[in-house]
C-alpha cells in the first residue's frame, strides 16, 4: 500500500486563519479533539477508497499523522504517511484539500461553539445544527429552493448506481443540486449524474453537498464528487441536517440503515403538528419492482394503508423522477413563499425531542421499545426505527456486536404481526445481499428474538 | 420525431450585440449567409444524436428555421421545428444555447472580416486563423501551456471509447484541457473523462474545446460537453487551428480520417524548417495493440524508420498516457519560455502552403499525385495526406461519391511498395470496421485504382 | 521636466493578443499607424497634465516613443522617455496601462476593420460607430438604461467645476454612469463626483465613460477617472457615438465648442422623422444664471420659441438636476422598451448625412454656409453649427489659424440678426473669458467678419 | 428634520441568515441587545451627519426603532423614523446598508459566542479580538502586509483635513489600504483620498476599514467612505483591534483624545518584550509644524529623548509621506516573512495586560496614579494614557463630566515636570481650538488639579 511520507498542504479560503487558542486545542498529540481531527481527516485521505471498514483503516495507517503549523500567510497542515490515491503526481487533489478544510472548520466550530452551550431543548438543538450549518456556508440566503436529498444503499449492484446515475442526471439538467450521506453507491451516483447534467446547462457552480458525522465517516468517505461536505457532531443532528436542508427527498433501493431513515422521516411527517410534510419518492430501476412492492407493503402493514399517500413510488424511467421532482420543488418553493418561511432551512418542521436524542441500543433499551400498533402512528413510527437502528448496531457497529456477543441477541417487544413483518423483511434483505453481515458470511444470524 | 415548434432563445454575452447590417445579412432568407447560419444552427440543436448523416438530417428538419429578431436587450433567436432533444421540459439545454451563439458569433466574424480580405499568402492565412481563434476568445494571454488535442476515430468500441475517458480523466487531474473535432468517439470520451478530473480537483473552468467546420459539423454534431465551440470557415484552417493551439497531441485509434490527420501532422514535423516540432503520444487500450503495430509498420514503410522518433506508442496505462502528456507539456512550457515564443499560439510552426490549401478531390487531381519515396519526406507526406484525403471522399463525401459514380475509381500513381502498403491498411481497417462504408456494406468496394 | 527613459508594460487582458501582421503594421517606425500610435500614447501618458497644446507636448518629448515586443504570454509595449506623472515610485499607474491598451485595441480595430470599408453610406457610418463601440465594450447587452452624457467647457472656473463634481456625485447615488469627451473641467467634475456617489453605494464597477479622437486626445488628455476610453477615428463619428450611445444628455457652462455641441444636437432633435429625442437639461451653478439666459435667448432667436421645449434649464439644485435626469432615464427605458428599440445604442435615431461627414473650415466652405432662418430647421442649426466649427477653427486650431493668417478673416454670409446675435455671443464668451485666444491674449480678433 | 416613517432592508449577504434565538433575542423591544442594535443603527443611520452629540442624536429620533421579520429569502429589516439623509429617493444608500448588516453581525457574534466565555487572560483577550475580526472578515489569509492605521482629530481645519486627504491619495496609489476609527477629519480624509489613488490603479476593492464601539459609534458615525465596519465591543479591544490589524500607524494632528491614542501606542512600543514594533509616522501640513514641535518636546520629556528613535515626523509632503510608509510596510512584510509571523494579525505584540482593561475615571483611579519618571518607561506611558483618558472623560463624556460636577476636579498626582508640560500641552489645545469644551465655550476650566 503507498503512501505519501510528508506533505504540506494549505487550508482553503479562509480556513486558514485560526486563533492560537484553536490551535493549541488542535495540535496537541493527546487532546481528544486532535484524535478526531486525525481520524476524520485520515477518512477523507481515504476518498474513493473501496475499503470502508473504518478499524482497518486506521490500522494500515496506524503512522499517519496531521499536524498545523503557523505561517505568515495563515496556517499549513502537516501531513505525515497520507494514503497514495489522494495524490496525482505527489500533489493533493484539489477537492480533498478542500474537504481537509471543511473538516477542521466543522471541528473548531463545534467544538468551541457548539458543544460548550449546554442547554438541550428541542429548539436549541434545531438553533445548533443551523449554526454549524451556517458556519459551514451551506444555508444560503436568496436561493430559490433547489436541493434533493438522495438515500439509498452504499453497497448496490450496477444496475441500480447506473439507475440513480441517470435520475441525477435528470436532476441536473433540471438545475436541482444534491445532498447525500457522502459515501459511494446510491449516494455518488445521483451526484455523479448530476454533475454531467449540470455541465450540459454550463451551471458551474452545482452543489454535490455531503452531510457525514465522525462515526460514520471513515466508513463512508466522501466520493469525489461532493464540493461541499459538513461534519455534523452526531447521527441524529445529521438526519435533522438532512430534513431541514432538503425541499424533496428521494430514497433509492438500499439496506437496513435506509428503512431506518424511511422511519426517522415517516414519524416526522407523521407528526400531527407538521402541516407541510416533505415530498418523498422512492424510485429504482425495473429490477427493482419487487424490492419496492415488498417495502410499500411492508410500510403499511406496519402503520396502516394512508400511509402510502406520504410517498410516491416510481419504477424505471429517470425522466419522469426528474420532472416529478421538479414539480414537487416548485409546490415547496410557492408553499414556503405563500407561508413566509424561510427556503433555506426548515424552520417550521416539528421533529419530535426523541428523534433528536441518540439511541442507544443496550439490551435494556432495546427491550424498553414497544412496538405497539395502537401507539400514536408518528410515535410508532419512532420505535420502529429505534428497533432498526439497534438491528444495524447488533450486525455492523462494534458496540452493538460487543453487547450481542456479551448478553446474547436483543428481546424485541411489540404486536406479534409489526415483529413477524420485520422479520421477514430483514430475511428477504439478507436473501437480496442487502445486509452486510458478519464474520461467517452466509449463514445469517439474527441479533435478536422476538418477544412478541 | 419530436420537434418543439417555436421557440425564442437570447444568444449568450455580448453575442447578441448584430449590427444592423449584420442582422440584414443573417436574416435574409435567401441570403447564403442565412442558409449556412441555418445548416450549422441545426447541426447544433443535433448535439449527442446519433444521426450523422448530414443529409437526413436536413431532410427530417426541412421545416426546422432561426431567425433573428431585435429586442431592447440585444439580438433574440426566433427557432422553429427544432429537435426536441436538445431542450429540458421545453426549455433549450444551456450549452447548446452557448453553442448557438458561438455559431453565430463565428459566421459573422469570418464573413465580415476575414473572407472579405483577399490576399492569402500563407502567413496571411495563418494571420486569419489567428485572428478567428483570437475573436473566439479561444487564444488567451498569461495561461501557460495546456492544451491537449486529441484525435481518433469518432465511431468506436466501447473498450476504446472507456480507454479515452479514461485517459481524459488522468489528463484532467493534472489540469490539462481539451482539444477536439467536436464529435463522438475518441473526441467525446477525453472531454468527458478530463470533466470527472476537473471536478476531483474543484477546477470549474476547464476548457473542453471543440473546432468544427461548416462542411463536419452537421455529421459531427459538438458533444454536450464542448464548452467552447469555434467553427474554422475550412477545412484546412481548422487543422492549421488544431497544431497552433495545441501544446501536446494524441492520437487514438481511428479510421481513414484519423490516418489523414496524422499525415497532415506529420508532413509538418517534418518539415525541415521545423526545429521544434509537437510532441505526439499514439495511445490505446490493449485491445489496440495490433491496431498500432500496424500503423507504425505502415509509417515506418511509406516515411523511414526515423519516423518513429517523432511518436511514442502507449498501450494501455492510462496513467502513464497523462504523466507522459504533463511531462511533454512542461517540456514545451520551457521551450517556449526559453525561445521567447508565444504560450496561446504556435506562430513559429512552418507550414507547407500545400497543406493550407484544400485539397478537392477530382480525378484529375488524384492522378496528379506522386506517392514517390525519393520526395522530401515532409512533401512524400504530404501527397500520402492527399491521397487519403481522396479516399475519404470517395468513401463518404458527396462531393467523391459522385465524381467516383461519374467516372469510376480514381487512378492512384506511385511507388507500387507505399500503394500496396495503403492498400493493405485500407483493408485492415475494413475487416476491423473502423472504415464507414456507402450503401452495400459489407461488401467493400475499393474507391481507387494502384496504376504503380 | 521629469522622464522615465525606459520601462516595459504589459498591455491589460486579451489586448496584447496581436496578430503577426498587426504588430508590424503597428511596429514599423516609419509606418503611419505607428506615428499615430505614439501620438496617442503620448497624449494618454500626460493624463492629468494641464499642458494641453498639443504641438508644446510633442516638442517636449520629442524623444518618446512606443514599441511593441513579442512575449511568451503576449505583446509587451517598450515605452521610452515617457513622462514621469504618469508613474508612482517608478510603476505605471494602472489606469493609464488601461488606456493605452484601450488606444491599441481601437488603432489596431479601426485600422485594419473599419476604415478598409469603402461604402460610406448614412447607414454605414453608424454601423462602423456601432461595431467600433462593440469592440472596445462600450455597447453591453442585458443592461438598463443609464447613461448620462455631460458636455461643457473643459476650462471653468472653480466653482463651475465644483457644481458639476456635486452634480455627479447624485448621478452617482442614483446608479448613473457617466460619459463625457475625456477631458479635465467639465469632462472630469461629474465623474469624479459620481465615483463618490458610485462608492457610497458600493458599485465597484461604475462607468466612467470617455469619448476621444486622435486629433484632440492630444489636447484633452482623458482624466484619471475615466476607466473605459475609446478613440474614435474623427470628429463626427466621435459625436455620433456621443448621442447613440448616451440616454440622457447634461450640458454645463462651456465655450464655443460647446455650442457647437449643442447646434449638432439640436439639429438632430429637430430632424422631423426623429419622433422620440434625447432628454437635454442645462444646468449650472447660481452663478451662471447669465450665462444661460443668454444662451437660453440665443437658442431662441436662431432658431424660433419652441427650440426651449427641448431642453430644460435648471440653475443650481444638484439634487433637482439629479432626480429629473434619473426621471427622463425611466422614461427613456419605458419608451425602448414599448417601441422594442435597443437599450445600448439608439438605432432609431435620424442623422443627417451632412451631421457625419467632416466640416473644413476652408474659406470657400465658409463662405458657402449660409445662416438663412427660412431653412427647414434642422438645416439651420446644421449651418450654425457648422459656423461655429469654423470660428472655433479660426481661433484655435492649426489648420483654421494658418488659413486665416493666409486669407485674412472668414466671410461668413446670412440673415443679419442671427449674425449679429452670433457675433454678441462671442463678445460675451471672451469677456467671460471663456474663450481661448490665440498668441495676442486680451485683445480679441474675431477671425471672421460678417457679410449680412 | 426629514425622517423615513417606514422602510424595509434586506440585510447584506449571509448576514440575514438569523437562528431563532438570535432573532427572539433582539427583537424583544425591552430586551439589552435590541437597545444596543437600536442604537448603533441609529448612529450608522446618521452617517455624514455634523452632528456628533449621541445624546442630541437619541432626542432627536426618540420614534425611531428597527425590527426584524423572518422571510423566506432571509431576515428582513423593519425600520421606522430613521433619519432621511441617508436615502437617496427614499431608498436606503446600500453603504449604509451594509453597515447596518455589519452591526447587526457583530453584535451577534459578540454576545452569543464572546462575551459568554468566562475567562479573561491577556492571551483569551488577544484570541477574543482575533475572533471577531475573522468573523467580520478583516482578517484575511494570503494578503501581502498593505494596512495603514490613521488616526488624529476628528474636527479639524480645512487645511489639516486636505493634508490627510492628499497623503490618503499617495496611500491608495501605492496599493495601500487604510484603518480609522471610523469618523470625520483626519479619519475620513485619508479614506477619502486613498478612494481616489485606488481609482486611478483601477483597485476596485480597496478598503476602507473602519473600527468602531457601541459608546463612541453615535459620536463618531462612520464616515461614508468607510466600507468595511466593526464594532468591537469597548474601547480597549478596539484600540487593540487597531494595532494587531494594522501594519504601519500614521498619526495626523488631533487633541487629547489623539493623544491619548499616541501614549497607549508608545507603551506597546516601549515595552520591553516587544522586539519588533510597528512603524510610527507623525504627518501634517506646513501649518502644523509648530504643533509637531511641541508634542515631540513633551513627548520627549515625559518619556526622555529616546523616545523619538520610535517615531518620525514628517511636515507636508504628501508624496514622502506615501514613499515612506510604503517602505515601511515592505520592512514589515519581510520581517514578518522571516520571523514565520502571520501578516493578518500582529499576534508577537505583546500587549500589558493593564492596557487591555478599561480606565474607569473615578475620582479614586484617577488620584492613584503616579507619573512618576522612575517608572519604568512602558508603565509611565500607559499611567500618563490613564492621565489623558480621565481628561478626555472629565470634558467631554457625560460619565466623567458628572463624576466632576459632584466631587470636584480630579486631583492629579507625579512629577510636577511632567505634570507641568501636561498642563502647558492642555493650555495650547486650547488655544489651538484642539479640544471640545463644554457648555460655556470659550473660558476653559480644567477638570483636574495637579497636586505634585
Amino acid at each position: 500500500m503507498k503512501k505519501i511520507p510528508y506533505t504540506t498542504v494549505r487550508p482553503i479560503r479562509s480556513l486558514n486563519l485560526l486563533s492560537q487558542e484553536e490551535i493549541i486545542k488542535l495540535s496537541s498529540p493527546s487532546a481528544e479533539l486532535h484524535q478526531l481531527f486525525r481520524e476524520c481527516a485520515l477518512a477523507i485521505l481515504n476518498t474513493d477508497s473501496h475499503e470502508d471498514d473504518a478499524e482497518e483503516i486506521q490500522q494500515l495507517y496506524g503512522d499517519f499523522d496531521i499536524r498545523l503549523k503557523s505561517q505568515p500567510r495563515g496556517v499549513m497542515l502537516e501531513i505525515f504517511n497520507a494514503p497514495a490515491q489522494s495524490f496525482v503526481d505527489g500533489t493533493l487533489i484539489r477537492g480533498i484539500q478542500e474537504h481537509l478544510s471543511s473538516v477542521l472548520r466543522d471541528i473548531v466550530y463545534t467544538d468551541f461553539k457548539i458543544l460548550a452551550e449546554e442547554t438541550n431543548s428541542s429548539a436549541k438543538i434545531t438553533d445548533k445544527v443551523f449554526r454549524i450549518l451556517r458556519n459551514a456556508n451551506m444555508v444560503r440566503p436568496n436561493v430559490s429552493p433547489n436541493l434533493v436529498v438522495c438515500w439509498g444503499g452504499h453497497s448496490i449492484p450496477r444496475e441500480e448506481y447506473d439507475y440513480a446515475k441517470h435520475v441525477g442526471y435528470e436532476f441536473g439538467l433540471r438545475g436541482l443540486d444534491i445532498i447525500t450521506g457522502c459515501g459511494i453507491g446510491a449516494m455518488k451516483g445521483p451526484m455523479k449524474g448530476a454533475a454531467v447534467g449540470h455541465a450540459k446547462q454550463q451551471i458551474t457552480h452545482g452543489r454535490y453537498i455531503g452531510i457525514s458525522e465522525p462515526g460514520i465517516i471513515a466508513s463512508e468517505s466522501p466520493n469525489a464528487i461532493v464540493n461541499e461536505l459538513v461534519i455534523m457532531p452526531d447521527i441524529e443532528k445529521r438526519l435533522e441536517a438532512f430534513v431541514r436542508l432538503g425541499h424533496v427527498i428521494v430514497v433509492f433501493p438500499g439496506g437496513v440503515g435506509t428503512v431506518e431513515e424511511i422511519f426517522y422521516l415517516l414519524s416526522i411527517l407523521l407528526h400531527p403538528e407538521n402541516k407541510y410534510g416533505i415530498p418523498l419518492i422512492f424510485a429504482g430501476p425495473e429490477s427493482c419492482r419487487d424490492y419496492f412492492n415488498t417495502l410499500d407493503a411492508f410500510l403499511k402493514q406496519c402503520l396502516g394503508e394512508e400511509i402510502s399517500d406520504l410517498y410516491e413510488i416510481v419504477i424505471g424511467e429517470p425522466e419522469t423522477v426528474g420532472y416529478k421532482v421538479k414539480q414537487a420543488m416548485t409546490e415547496v418553493h410557492e408553499n414556503r413563499r405563500e407561508t413566509e418561511e424561510a427556503y433555506y432551512y426548515n424552520w417550521q418542521l416539528h421533529i419530535d425531542p426523541m428523534l433528536q436524542q441518540p439511541f442507544i441500543p443496550t439490551h435494556e433499551n432495546m427491550a424498553a421499545l414497544n412496538l405497539d400498533p395502537s401507539l400514536p402512528k408518528h410515535l410508532l413510527a419512532s420505535q420502529i426505527r429505534s428497533a432498526f437502528s439497534g438491528i444495524v448496531a447488533g450486525n455492523v457497529k462494534s458496540f452493538g456486536i460487543k453487547e450481542v456477543a456479551k448478553h446474547g441477541p436483543y428481546l424485541l417487544k411489540g404486536d406479534p404481526d409489526i415483529m413477524q413483518a420485520i422479520d421477514n423483511l430483514l430475511h428477504i434483505f439478507v436473501k437480496q445481499q442487502r445486509m452486510k453481515l458478519g464474520q461467517g458470511e452466509g449463514m445469517y444470524q439474527p441479533c435478536y428474538k422476538l418477544v412478541g
